[in-house]
């Protein structure tokens, strides 16, 4: 792999695609997605939650292809991660809300609702998934950094959950939380306003690694490095047996576990994995 | 919010109730509840654990009135927070368990209950819950400190888990362990005997701050002004949200996180929330 | 106790039963077994899983008898704890795996699964299990040391999840990793290829405490110690309710643990422990 990988601005595999909210722009096997509204630091309009939604699904096409993108890597535009939601869009849900008629969906809850399954998509996809957190991480900024499989900082990052000091909930955000930093600290954060600054959001887990503004494009390298010398099929497999292994019992696991093995064992990958072993070479996957 | 909320003796809203093994002092939104047999170091009696109980649902009581109690401190009287059971009450049981009919329910197991009961009201009410730990924290003090949703400790406390070199079992308290530290780290200390100073305290995420004695009341302070900036009712439903998402995976959670979301936005709270903010002021519930 | 419970070379109880792939010595309450193929790193052989689960059951049979095992320490010959799963038996599986009739069993998942049940084996006992890591600690071993109560570390132990490198899914291992360091810290040590130092492996709670090779016996004769200070019962009910814990709610779990501490308060240890704490005496299970 090469430090292009990091750097997007050059020689990208494929132009931008014609997003409004987000920039894209995949570099090898690494897909570059940018929160891009920079003057509202990144802020989550519904516009930019449907294109990430886009970008994601256009990703995970890719799978199999020459090509195809293995990693989704998350930043914003201008210094900030992302603010959280869109005071904007919020009050066009308000006015929809209370225009509607009786009976109708409400509007406030369907763009919450955009932003949960946004969430979950980024949580439950089989590419891996990381964070590059600058400036300001809040609200669902904040959620979205806890959907991340790695989450990269740079050390004066701030982070915060201002929802229930504005009298609403940070709904769609709470169980990407407990996932994330467990039940205690989760739930600790939420009773006392959720404000943290990067030492301390490493120390919950929240962060996993913590550099310098200088060092993050070699953190970051270092990071999708160490992400493509996986296999991207069994890569995708472990992480799906982990999503079960959160709410089964590791006994209930033990005859599909050895299935997925079997299977991983015997596919394209698990043999060229072996072959390169007694060749002392590396894999197919390892070389970008 | 001013200093006197940490400060029970002064300015009290209302007289302590007649309780005899605590004492329970409102002072603003918060409700100061200190374990008070200092002779036994706060020992949890059969009579303790009723007062408790009684203690909260009157708190619980008062949501939506003004002078609403909003936040529970817990903490002991003469520098301990709480030895554990109370060995009297725990022979009596044993007694009248020997003497009991074949057939009827065993005292002891009711005693027991009732703890666990205790734990189990605390985790669950939607008030917020603090802790703060200082001397001894042992067995059923142990527990409670898990249940709290913000445990503070002075850094000479220590924790012990003594049930087992007891020959019993910290029963109730083992779920509350799993919730608050983790599997790995809870069965660690259950097989360990449990002994920790707060530093390790502190480590493990049992207890979330760390200070001197005499920094505390600044500490609680700051606490109870992060938790009172937060609109009661959209704290409570994070938390319970937050119980949910314990046990549910997010995919599941979003219709209702949804809901939950609208109904927020939708409520006095969620209106006061914006138009406070738009008007550049604090909200109602943050002016004490 | 005294410090020969650490050092099975002398004074041990009983000799070594005839195991090729492991040794098993009791001192005391304590079975140490070594893995025992040092010129393959300790390697995990079909013959070591078979031998392996035939140690803790024999173990476990001796519950409740005079010179019982009560705790059981695993550990590496040669300075190396585990290198993960042995080639050779690997390439047999596949090669039966190819020549297998249709509809047949595959012997590579059977191979899996038999590792599966042995980590769940030890998973689930109700001795306590000690993990002393020093050397490689990779696949197979990584998950062993996920599965032992306490893991103590030498401080140049080095460990590493090598799978889907080999692009072969750490099957068997995701869930264990999940139960010791929480899903987030083991899906991003899935995602990025599970590399880590033995410091990187105690901040995370891999390893519960670290030191270095000259104070490792000290450390475990400790933490031996400790654990034989606990009623054997009561540490085994007590593993037993946390296993529960991690899957149900603490309010559905109040009236079986009642139903457990009557049981404890009433059992021989129980009363042991009351009169050996009224007569300022050590419990008998203590006394070793």
């Amino acid at each position: 792999m090469d430090s292009a990988q990091a750097a997007p601005e050059k020689g990208a595999n494929s132009p931008a695609p014609g997003y409004g909210h987000i920039r894209a722009e995949q570099v090898g096997a690494v897909l570059h997605i940018t929160l891009n509204r920079p003057e509202a630091r990144n802020a989550m309009s519904l516009q930019m939650v449907a294109e990430l939604q886009q970008a994601l699904q256009a990703a995970e096409a890719t799978a199999g292809s020459e090509g195809a993108v293995r990693v989704v890597v998350l930043r914003g535009a201008g210094g900030h991660f992302c603010a959280g939601a869109d005071l904007k869009d919020m009050a066009g849900a308000r006015m929809r809300s209370m225009q509607r008629e009786a009976g109708a969906p409400d509007p406030i809850a369907e763009v919450n609702a955009a932003f949960g399954r946004l969430c979950v998509a980024y949580a439950q996809t089989p590419l891996a998934v990381v964070a590059v957190l600058e400036g300001t991480v809040m609200g669902g900024g904040f959620g979205l950094a806890c959907v991340a499989d790695v989450a990269l900082a740079e050390d004066s990052a701030s982070f915060r959950l201002p929802e229930t000091s504005l009298g609403v909930v940070p709904a769609q955000i709470a169980p990407f939380l407990v996932e994330r930093l467990g039940y205690s600290q989760a739930k600790r954060l939420a009773v006392t306003g959720g404000r943290l600054d990067a030492a301390a959001a490493h120390r919950l887990g929240l962060v996993h690694e913590l550099c310098s503004a200088d060092d993050l494009p070699q953190t970051l390298n270092r990071v999708l490095s160490d992400i493509v010398a996986c296999a991207p099929g069994a890569l995708a497999a472990t992480k799906s047996l982990m999503q079960q292994a959160r709410f089964s019992p590791a006994a209930d696991l033990v005859e599909q576990a050895a299935a997925v093995f079997a299977h991983s064992a015997q596919s394209a990958e698990g043999l060229e994995g072996m072959t390169a072993f007694l060749q002392k070479r590396k894999p197919t996957w390892a070389v970008t």
